[in-house]
């Protein structure tokens, strides 16, 4: 196939067993994206995604990759195509890209904001969008301990127990906390994650910030690889693919 | 039953099929509170709303109302019911309430809001509460239109073809609009509304304020029932319950 199509896109990951399609029950963002784009093209279409996502992770500017023969411009392809999606998947930009660009192999970097609602409860519109979590926590402690994992380390003990894979080393270039009106946004930037690694980092930082766990066990978990030294995971509904850089 | 309990709740309603059980497939909001409050009561309790609302449709107050035999205190059921029902249901406040008390029956009046964003595309996050409508309308024509509907009317034209109503008569106490930011909401305050009717009169009236649909038509279709003489419906993700007085 003689054209090779880069798009970024956004979605709403609530209603979503995530991006990557399955044998399993339920729509993912993979299958509506191919049903729509190869209903435009009128031909079969695989689409690859930059990354995996868990089901109800929402997305901003989330890369996909796909080859076609079609001669129709990009332009009037994603006009066209975003009439068939559902309002929760959006086709932001689409472009002519290099034969050899693959959305998944060549992504380098990802950066995922995970937004925590603090103060006041929220009202119910806003369950899909954050993570509620009223109890007092400071701030500093909480980023000395995102501190930790910044670098190359065995994310083993920050890992789902349901994994199927085997090496854990990972690279974290940046985590940091940000303060956003009566949001708190965890902010990473590295190279892959493994299943579930975010949103453990997120509930065991949230955990030493409220002191309810020692910063220490943190550097324990990590050389260690030792799941009883991190708190559990916080719910997908909180958790943002913000940008994918290659 | 000794006692009667009147709750007032907020529910995003994206992921329901409206408040009514039913016997079709698809979870309700009234079916999710039965089965939470009965489980705390540890007995089955039928529970009453004070409207029927679409799939779709989210309420900030509603009002319930149940018959219970259980001594315990308001606050208590109200506090471990919450942490039963899912986060897109939330009971804000639960009381005594007369013997004679009921949500349904003695309902006297129903606000409604229904929200329109306008100017640039709203992000994904934002399609389950309101309805985008990017094309330029006239206020001051839409407040007109608006004008027409209150009073007493026979609101035939103006309802769903598939109702089984045989009395369209229905009296609109306010209907006005207000501008929220980029957002414009419409105002709904009446004793009762036919099915649809609410999301076919801001359908009919953006089409008045958008230059696609002549001002008298409204009136002509309030005296002829004429269904052909007004707009399609607007999404129900728009639509709120915002309060019912007794």
């Amino acid at each position: 196939m003689n054209r090779n199509i880069k798009a970024v896109i956004e979605f709403d990951g609530s209603h979503f067993k995530g991006f990557q399609k399955q044998t399993k029950w339920g729509p993912t963002i993979q299958g509506v994206l191919e049903q729509a784009i190869g209903h435009t093209l009128q031909k079969k279409v695989k689409v690859y995604g930059c990354s995996r996502t868990d089901a109800g992770v929402h997305a901003c500017d989330y890369t996909i990759s796909f080859k076609t023969d079609n001669p129709i411009p990009a332009e009037n392809l994603r006009r066209v195509t975003n009439k068939k999606l559902p309002l929760s998947i959006y086709i932001k930009q689409m472009d002519e890209a290099d034969p050899e660009f693959h959305a998944r192999h060549l992504a380098k970097q990802k950066y995922y904001i995970y937004k925590v609602l603090r103060g006041q409860r929220p009202p119910v519109f806003e369950h899909n969008y954050k993570y509620y979590f009223p109890e007092e926590a400071d701030l500093k402690l909480m980023q000395q301990a995102l501190d930790e994992f910044v670098g190359d380390h065995n994310f083993k003990a920050f890992s789902s127990k349901h994994t199927d894979v085997t090496d854990f080393s990972r690279s974290v270039h940046q985590a940091y906390l940000t303060e956003e009106g009566d949001e708190l946004w965890f902010h990473f930037m590295g190279t892959g994650f493994v299943y579930h690694m975010l949103r453990i980092i997120v509930g065991t930082v949230l955990d030493v910030g409220a002191g309810k766990r020692d910063l220490l066990t943190i550097p324990e978990a990590l050389e260690t690889g030792d799941r009883s030294k991190r708190s559990k995971k916080v719910p997908a509904a909180g958790l943002y693919l913000k940008e994918v850089f290659y």
